[in-house]
């Protein structure tokens, strides 16, 4: 991968240095129990294409039946029709990726091109079987420090308990709260969810209160297996007031799947707020992912499910909403660390600028209020760098707390490397040019700080 | 215009093969009545400035008054105020825009100051005289292959069928359907254009019934006349569920001006779909236009017309519209071939990711729902580099369809060859840098795919 | 400061040209009161920290606790605060600004780092206590043609008529007349602040007519003071009509606080119309300011007040009533001068496209409607690079009439230096590619035509 993306001299020896801290990976979508059973991979398709919906949606663009994607062609083909799209696929994240993720774990360094397709195949899969490439092979070769893995309001964290005393891996792996099942009460899954909440919880819920104490038992039960932090996705937002009665009843309705005519927002605001206070009262941060539309192609939801490559950006109001929901929580002295990605980064200067409306903190906590990374449909060479230049000119780029996975795949660790590289080309430039302080000893700390040692202090819970 | 905007020696060599290959024009404004009529110009004045809002706005801007714009003032006096704006108009397109328009048409190489008018005006004058130049050979001149013009519906396409069988025409000149006019109940002249459709049909349009034969039958007509594709303009759109029993209702009033109390946006959502589901049937594909605010200053429409440059961007919410029409045709298994131009460039990412969610094709076709190049206020050298890194990061570059016209002059032509040098130099910039493969024959491939085969294959319809 | 910024040898040129043009500001918060008492600063953290918000929210986010802000801490201690702050604060623009402040006004070249604040502490107070460095020796050393300070509509110029005939003073101290407090009928304040405006006009302001005769009043004591422009700020707009008796019957009820269920957009769009006209019959120019969300945090509100570092931008929708005002007036032939600021970059294409239809004017002047400075948030590079792309490719670049200080700081005057470079660059570059014509006679024109001569003459009241 050489010096691809390193821009200048400067950035050049702030990778040598960057590059070999650990990665805090704050939130990702990794499986615990893929961990656990630890079954090495048969071939390169299954580690690099299989379940990665990024890489599906960009097959589909290019013209690719379903077949090669989630169908029943032989895995060579679909390994075949996904290179095919590379070769053309100019300036897409994924070439890079792909080119990091070959070279990085599997030691192919060919170009991405039809024709070197047979011995790409041939070589990567040659690695994965020389080294029964499994996912623990994954994470150990990626030198991650800490991986907090999303989990359900109702997950009984049984394979985080089995993986917490493993001495043969070196990596924290923690769950981190979501909590998106209490909130989103016009689910049609919602009785569902909550009734395995309550079997996890081992009472059965009737009732606002019962909810509460469920969900604090499992914020507990997290606290207790290490979490440090919790997420919560949000489509739009209209934070409005509402009383624990309103919300009760809102609650029982929901149960019974009765919601014609409640207060979604009501109860969705009170729920969030709940949930945020108790998060605050146990030292976890709260990641905020904000403006996905997600499912907007019901016949392919109908075929393949969620999570499959057809969701966007949003365009859901949510600004005032949450402009009062940090507000309230502030008010009340209880805005702990929070992280707001947003997803239209037609949003960026708003993100940047609210939040410097709610750092102010007497502990002394560096970008308490965080504009998380470049995410998702961001996480690209300019998604990323109009990132850190709003991140800096509108908030303080030292306190960043950097990069995160939020991916389904164990080998997209890379994802890092190709991150320190422009964070490095974007401090080295600035200093060659003369706008920003060219002391080298200060500008590693920047990188080395944004890399790995904020979000290692950011997520640390003292008590 | 030498190397101009080539920013690297790869883009070089790319712009060399690339600046050959003919034009595709799949969307324009241009008169088939001016073709047929083809009468020379009298001077640089009336093909340069004549009709061009382009140019109007910005010497508007500049502060000269309508009299050298759109008045009586000497077309000298006019091409004067021309350049004494553009002299100074750093950064605007207009200036490598009228400079390639007079060095590639009539030879004129000066740079575009005051000092140099009078020799500009003599030289480009004695060119035009000296070609008997006229609107077809400017076309001759652009090795245009083939040419859209957009025609309304109730258009009898006799110029076409007048032009079809010229031999001295190497140009095919097709009409490109635009619904609008079915589909905007609300304008003023609705009832006197469904009449002129009425008279091009030859029948009385009396309910919707008769409406829908009528549109399939002009649908028909421009097949016949050999169109491949149809095009809307949509300010903001809300798609909401109409019966054709309520939209049968609503024509009806609306053919009486009586429409106070009728679900406009339900017999719009109606007609549209109905539209592009007649478009997806004869293999036509669609254009959709979205986000210009027309007609904004009263006064000057009721003093000048509509199209004299006083329109802008809107930010009329389309886009959960969009999503629901997508995926409402897409359901139904009759979503086609579709173009999606966005005016605001806020909306990159929107776009740009809403469509990765309707890819999905059996058939094979690449790029299926394109994101529309840069459009009208955006095609400009950022506006144009803007769409680029959308389009490469969120959908797939080498399926791209790449530029159109959409003008009214027959010298715009150039703009394909500023946008030819943009895609070289960006892909030569990856290429050059690290960030995509370095291999000539790819990337020679690509950039001729973008200049003219993609949309050749692309607007092909084989039965 | 050397060539910071400046990118190209062309720049540089331009720069040294550029440079020394005197500086139109014609848009501030500077204190008149302190002008006139013009105190000497005890120290660096007096004139450069104290009341400078933008200051502070960087210190907040870099986890500052308040004491070292706006609290007791000592001067050098919260000098110490923001300079460690700075060391870290890569690509933010207070970085190059608080350089350049030291450089410029106190001979301090060192480097911003923990390392050299004491050394930067005693340089930066010798040089204050040696020059006596108070307001005026700022806008002295500054080579300030004219400074427009905002003023409240109940302002009585007293300030500026003590300082309009001082002979030491080179500068020109203009009022500015800000209408919002006219405006905000719904404001806790409104009948105190009409109160206030009826002590200065000498009467009791009963009714829309008082209003109006006070307000008419007040415009001709600025115009007499020599003011030549208004500003507003403008959160969200819906521009909607409503009657004098409306108006009147709603001032009425604001001057009870009884607003419950008036039509407050019928109220601000009649007054906003009123006090636009009023200013185009004087020859004011408008300058808009759209787009912010202020005091976002309601605990520190309480704590600090009002312009302490809690705005953000808005995201409420103003676009079209915007439109319609700017058609309003246009209509009636009272559309004048008018610069739009508008926050979000987000907006930049409506607002550089909407200005297009509201150029046209037989007076001549270059620009009318102009697409104000980066303002506030986006004052950094990249707001500004953004701005410069946005107007030149929308707009005119030649006609811009440049920056502004908004600022209530007596040396944020270098961020015009910071500006011309920027412009300098820009220009330089397109030059030097090829882009635009590379004749320096057209180049300086253009560099000390956004610098300084654009602004002396747009805002000249020739009568």
């Amino acid at each position: 991968m050489s010096n691809v993306l390193l821009t200048n001299s400067t950035a050049k020896k702030l990778y040598k240095y960057a590059k070999d801290f650990p990665i805090f990976d704050y939130h990702c979508h990794l499986s615990v129990k893929e961990m656990y059973e630890n079954k090495p991979y048969k071939n390169i398709t299954e580690i690099w294409l299989k379940g990665d919906h990024y890489k599906w949606r960009q097959m589909r663009t290019f013209g690719v039946a379903e077949e090669f994607i989630t169908g029943n062609a032989s895995d060579y083909d679909k390994f075949y029709a996904y290179i095919a799209m590379l070769e053309t696929a100019v300036g897409n994240p994924l070439y890079l990726w792909s080119k990091f993720e070959l070279e990085f774990y599997f030691g192919v360094k060919l170009a991405l091109t039809r024709a070197n397709a047979p011995r790409i195949w041939e070589k990567a899969n040659q690695a994965i079987e020389k080294m029964s490439f499994s996912p623990l092979t994954a994470i150990g070769m990626s030198n991650v420090d800490t991986v907090c893995t999303t989990e359900e309001i109702f997950c009984d964290l049984m394979y985080h308990r089995l993986l917490k005393d493993r001495e043969d891996i070196k990596t924290k792996i923690l769950p981190a709260f979501r909590g998106d099942r209490a909130i989103n009460i016009d689910s049609p899954e919602f009785a569902k969810n909550i009734e395995k909440l309550g079997d996890v919880a081992n009472f059965v819920i009737r009732n606002l209160e019962d909810m509460e104490d469920a969900l604090r038992q499992r914020l507990d039960a997290f606290k207790e297996m290490g979490a440090v932090t919790s997420d919560f996705a949000i489509e739009g937002l209209r934070y409005v007031p509402c009383s624990r009665e309103d919300a009760d009843a809102a609650f029982r309705r929901g149960l019974k799947g009765d919601i014609a005519d409640i207060d979604l927002d009501g109860y969705k605001s009170y729920m969030l707020h709940f949930l945020l206070k108790e998060c605050y009262k146990r030292g976890f941060s709260v990641q905020l992912h904000i403006g996905a539309m997600r499912n907007n192609n019901s016949a392919m939801m109908a075929r393949l499910g969620a999570d499959t490559g057809f969701d966007s950006v949003a365009t859901t109001p949510y600004q005032t909403g949450l402009r009062d929901l940090l507000n309230h929580l502030s008010t009340e002295g209880v805005l702990g660390k929070t992280i707001i990605f947003n997803l239209n980064p037609a949003d960026n200067a708003y993100i940047g600028t609210l939040i410097g409306c709610f750092q102010g903190n007497e502990e002394g906590t560096k970008g308490k209020i965080q504009m998380g990374a470049a995410w998702w449909f961001n996480d690209t060479k300019v998604g990323i760098e109009n990132h850190m230049k709003a991140l800096a000119e509108l908030t303080h780029f030292g306190s960043f707390v950097g990069m995160l996975t939020d991916s389904r795949s164990f080998i997209s660790y890379t994802r890092h490397d190709y991150f320190r590289r422009l964070i490095c080309s974007y401090v080295g430039e600035l200093a060659e040019k003369g706008e920003f302080v060219k002391d080298m000893a200060i500008l590693k700390k920047v990188v080395a700080d944004v890399s790995y040692h904020n979000a290692k202090r950011y997520f640390s819970i003292f008590e």
